[in-house]
This record gives C-alpha cells, structure tokens and sequence, in this order.
C-alpha cells in the first residue's frame, strides 16, 4: 500500500515513520524542497525529531503530483490555516481514489469547519472515506515507541476500521469512535484549555488550581459538543479527556507553553514571531468563542483565553474570575 | 458554629483551619495526645503541613467528649480503615443532633460499604444530614489559599447546600452534587487508578502513556459507577476526573507514589513499612475488584493494580498486557 503524508511537521513525520515500520511505502510531502533534500539524504528530519532515524521506506517529497503517485491514503498533517488551499491542491493533482486521514487539530477561522469539514466539502467525492486520528499523542513519544492509544474515528464504520488496522502496532493502540464531531471538537478545544493550564501554571498556581481548571474546561467542551451534535461520552474519551490530560500536563505542548508565556507578560504577537512551530490553540480561541455564541452555551475559560489572546486582558484577572462565579451545581454546568 | 474534626491528619488539619479562618469554632481531635498538646503549644500540626500556622480558632483535643461538646458539625478525617470503629465512640459520646461530613476517600474493605453508608449504618439517626467532600484538593495547596475547587455530596439537596455554604472561601469554591454514589466511588478508584499512573511513571513511560491509563482508568471507574447506580456525569466532574488529574499527576499524591515504587521493585509490604500516611489505594484495590465482580463489569486497569500488590504480579508485565488488548471501538467500553 502506499501512504502519502501531506507535511513533515513533527506529527507527520512520526506518522511517516509508524506506518513505514509497518511495511507501508509513504511519501513525506514537505512543503519546504530543501527539507525534503535532506530528510532523504540525512534519513532524519532536521528540524523535528531529530534523534529519530526515519526508515529506509519514508521518502520525502517537494511536488504533490509525485506524492500522490498511486496513493491509496493521504494523511493531512498540516496547520488548520492551511488546510483548504492544500485540500484543493491535493484534489488537483489527484488519479486514485484513496481513504483520507486528518491529523489537524484545529477549526478553520472563518467558516468555524472542522478539519473532515473542510476536507469533504472541497473532495466530496471522498467524504466517506474521510478519517481522522486523534488522541493523547506526543509525537515526540510515539516516534520513540513510548506506549500509546490513540482514536480513529470516520462516519463510516468501515473506514474507521480498516484505519484502525493500519495504524495499530504493539505500542500504539487505536480504538475507534463513528463520533467524528465529537473527536475533532474536543482536540480543537483542548488546546484552547491548555492554554488556560498554562496561564496557571505561569502565575504558580498549584496542582488543585490547574485539575480543576482542565475538570470545568471538560466540562464546557463537553457542553458545545453535545450541542453541535456530539456524544458526551466521546469527551470522556482518549480523543477528549485523553488528549487534554496529555497537552495540559506535559512539557511537550506548544499551546501550555504558550499559556505559560501569556501569564509571565509575553504578548500573543511575541509569542507567535517566536514560536516555529503552530500553536493551534491561538487561532481555535476565536472560532470556539463564535461557536459558543453560535450554540448559546456558556463556556467561560474559553471566553477567558479568548480575551487574553484578543482583548489584552489581563491573565491574573480571569483566574480570579473564573473561581469567583457564583455556586453552583456541578451537573447543572452540563445541562 | 462549632465544628469537630474528627482526626489530625494533614487533610484533616487544613480543613480544621479553613473553617476557623471563617470565624466557625473548631475543634481538632487526634489520636495521638501528645500531637494534640503539640498542636495547642505550637499553633502548627509538627506532623502534618508544619509550615501552616494555625488558626487561634483551631484547637486540639484529645478526648471525644470534648471535641464533641455542643457540636454542630462532625467532619471525619480519618483512614478508611478505622471508620467504623471511630463512628461507633462518635456515636456513644455525641450528645447533639449534627451535620456530618466525611473527607474520608476509600472503601470499607470486608463490607466494601462507601464512606457515607459505614457512617448511615452506626448513625441512622444522621443518614439524611452526612455529605461528602471530594475534589481535586492536595492539603498542601489548600492551606496555602491556591485557588482550588471541589464538590459537596448528599442525598439530601438541602444538606448540601448548607455544607457548600459552610466550606465556600474565595480560594476554595465548592459545588454541590447530589449523586454520592459517584462521588465516594469516584474518589475511592482515583487512587487505585494513580497506582497505575504511577507504576507508568516508574517504568519510564511517556504522558502519552499515562494519559492513556488515566483515561481508560476514567473509563472503567464510570462503568462500575453506573452499574452501582451513579450518573456517568459525576466521573466527568470534578469528585471523578478532576480529582484523578490531580492525584495521577503530582508529586504530593501518595498513591502515585505507591505505584512509582511498586514499578522499581518494592515490595507492597516495604512500601507500607516505610509510609507513615495511609495511602488508601492499597487497600481499596481488593474491595474495588470485588465490587467489580459483583456488578460484572470489566475493570482492566483495577485488575492489574490488584494483582501487582496481591498476587505479586510483574508490573512491566501489566502495561504491556493493558496495551495489548484486542482492538475495540471506545466506547462500547461504557457499555
């Protein structure tokens, strides 16, 4: 079978790699042609994951059109804002009729999409073969075979699983979900609440601070999933609770990190001049708060990040103001 | 109002003080008399959160008689283990009509009986005034004012409401839940299922591994809870998952600690030796694995702990069989 992966970010790279070791032929789409140059003569990726040898069957690429030579699964892992305008170039050059996978986790600013949104309104064509990956996953983990589960989910059942055969491996577990609104709300959303961890954590906030922040960001994700259309359940999953334990608590998240930086003063535009690599979070803000508007759900820490990152507000401020509101219930939040 | 405490352990010891810092007249009984004379002369607990002076409100005692005179609240703080027992002098030597809570998060090993129903049981005089207090509460930050929040139980709504009003301070805010059921099963599994995070963490596993754990953890503790008659949204909250976070992620969480050594070859019997504290996960393990027997719902994760600490199993061994389950959709795991 062969495996295209449209961006050699850090995912899409292990990605590649995963699938290679698995006996895959994969084509590694860099958008960047002297990057391709050298992951094909260094057998690494310079920029990402550098310590990991890539297998002999990854080989990089700088045109579409030879990406997708008889393709049989293009594998989106590209930033939320680049997603269309790829998606279009991808259906251009396109001869076969392949599955398709999304990594992205984010929405698309303007229109509010999900990522298997936008992929099937441009490729309608290909909208039931449309998947996308999804769970507590650091690349950085995986591409060392750090035990992982993961999520595959697809409205049709029988995508889901013929994806979920060829991601699993010994140490990479997938389960599947047919909830895909589900599974991409929640991570868009979670990087928004990890933000918000790390805006606790830069103001030294302790442990019980930043679990019940990320219990009450659950919760307010959980709220406009259900109201879009999604099963609670799925936010109690890998793709929801999972992923949002991992991104909140690890050194490995650009979006945390992010929030850390916002609390010590930093400005967004600071942080995004300096940061190489995309902090989805930034941009889901905007989106999810006209989402929360759109749905007429409360959900005050997203609102929260949102005036951080776009009002200037001050990050002291809404800690404070999120654990001021008035006592409640804690199942009247879900209703 | 005059509030006893049951028990100086450092929950119990934060808890003493911040309702003394709300003007309530506390008394703290300890076992040990010596450690209630200590307090009175020092105005800190020696053993437990020695950095936090006391409240002048907060005083000890060493006799039940008088930790009881003129009581209005009884707040028991003490190892699920001595429960009973406690209760059953409680009871002989109470003289007024109280409410009561319990901080207690275990399960009654022989009975496997919740927190709330040992003391029903001894008190069935009480059973409509007792609540529970869980959360995502580490003693150490709570007696450091760092902003945390937390959810009050009972069967009664108005019992409820007068306890959230009662524990309420700009740093500790308190939601109610009237599903105890959840709210006591949901704190006693967090512990057995930090055991598996930190056997994780001690193996050398990665976030994305331990989030996995976490998340199937929360899985399995919703299955049981629901066949025990809890809602599913109550593990969603923060007595479930909030206080899971919390616990499986940091470094005050004794249970996490228990796994971590277990991970490099301790033996459980050395552990205990060696803690002064209780960590309640050892115990609640067995029960837990009962209860899951008796609801016949499958609890992968509980199961493994058990056999680690009960029949010697090899933790190494555990993961990997965890991660190497047979491929499934996620959430026919709820079901």
């Amino acid at each position: 079978m062969n495996v295209s992966v449209i961006g050699a970010g850090s995912w899409g790279t292990a990605v590649a790699n995963l699938l290679a070791e698995k006996g895959y032929h994969v084509k590694l789409w860099a958008r960047d042609g002297q990057l391709a140059k050298d992951i094909n003569r260094l057998h690494h990726n310079p920029r990402y994951l550098k310590d990991i040898q890539l297998e002999n069957e990854v080989e990089a690429v700088n045109h579409l059109t030879e990406a997708l030579k008889f393709t049989d699964v293009i594998i989106f892992a590209v930033p939320s804002h680049a997603m269309r305008e790829i998606v279009k170039s991808v259906k251009e050059a396109l001869k076969s009729d392949p599955l398709i996978v999304s990594l992205t986790k984010g929405l698309e600013t303007d229109t509010m999409m999900r990522m298997s949104e936008v992929i099937s309104q441009v490729m309608p064509a290909q909208s039931g073969k449309v998947g996308v990956l999804s769970g507590p996953n650091h690349a950085e983990e995986v591409s060392l075979h750090v035990p992982s589960a993961t999520v595959i989910s697809s409205r049709r059942p029988r995508t889901a699983t013929r994806l979920q055969e060829m991601f699993m491996t010994p140490y990479f577990r997938v389960y599947t979900n047919t909830d895909i609104i589900g599974v991409e709300l929640g991570a868009a959303i979670k990087n928004v609440i990890a933000i918000a961890a790390g805006i606790s954590d830069g103001l030294g906030y302790g442990d019980n601070t930043k679990a019940s922040l990320m219990t009450r960001g659950l919760t307010e994700m959980t709220r406009l999933g259900v109201a879009a259309g999604a099963k609670d359940s799925t936010f109690a999953g890998l793709s929801g609770v999972g992923d949002l334990i991992a991104t909140c608590t690890s050194q490995h998240s650009r979006n945390r990190a992010v929030g850390e930086r916002l609390a010590k003063g930093a400005s967004p535009a600071e942080i995004t001049r300096e940061t190489r690599m995309i902090a989805e979070g930034i941009n889901t803000c905007a989106g999810i708060n006209e989402l929360a508007k759109k749905y007429k759900v409360e959900m005050p820490i997203s609102r929260a990040v949102y005036e951080v990152i776009y009002k200037s507000k001050n990050p002291y401020e809404c800690v404070q103001e999120l654990m001021g509101r008035g006592a409640t219930d804690e199942l009247d939040m879900l209703s």
